[in-house]
């Protein structure tokens, strides 16, 4: 079945995207933990994370460190965080989350409600401080 | 400083490792989130998780998948998540943490008392899965 994540690549879905490379795409999460929440996704779509190939798992890693830094600069944090759960989506993807405190990895909180403008102003902010 | 992990590859500090190549250490963490939850440190001590150079990020990742891949096949869990925080100890790290839940990532959670022998027995069996 075409995961969630294979739409937003093929532009099924909508997403606000901020990063893209020919094997990698990021993007906010609509369910965002923290303001900046972004996911960032192989295009090839492997379920288990710690399954991805030694090139692919490197690769995403070294995607997501750019985003990170797009992240670190334009989203007020102390540290952006990573995680990966991988219980909900069957397609690999990794969680970069801007910090503030140690406890804000918390996926049981409530999620940021945030106006589509707001998302589409992060992003485009993001997108602009990416340097792939 | 010495950070608390340089003292732990030093062997100043006692701890239960489950892992070691020239560049990186695993062991468990004290206060585990889950059992089996374990730390992924390299032995160079950089204080941002994304500030390491490319090459240490990605050998830090294969390390990791071995050592997750031993955690898969020696703890019961649906997953092993992964977790990257770096509030706390000025040396970047990664937790690897057996989920059996989308919420089990929880840094906010009691975390379990473990007696040393369950530990003991723990860390023996993970390190007799990892193949490095």
């Amino acid at each position: 079945m075409t995961s969630i994540f294979t739409k937003i690549i093929q532009r099924a879905l909508p997403a606000h995207i901020v990063a893209e490379d020919e094997h990698h795409i990021a993007f906010l999460d609509i369910r965002p933990i923290t303001l900046g929440h972004t996911l960032v996704v192989p295009k090839q779509a492997t379920d288990v994370f710690f399954e991805l190939e030694d090139a692919a798992l490197s690769s995403l890693m070294l995607f997501a460190k750019k985003v990170a830094k797009a992240l670190q600069q334009t989203i007020p944090c102390l540290r952006v965080g990573v995680a990966v759960v991988g219980l909900e989506v069957p397609h690999a993807h990794l969680h970069l989350v801007p910090l503030n405190g140690p406890h804000d990895i918390d996926f049981k909180a409530t999620k940021l409600t945030l106006p589509e403008e707001a998302l589409q102003k992060t992003a485009t902010q993001i997108r602009a401080a990416v340097v792939l």
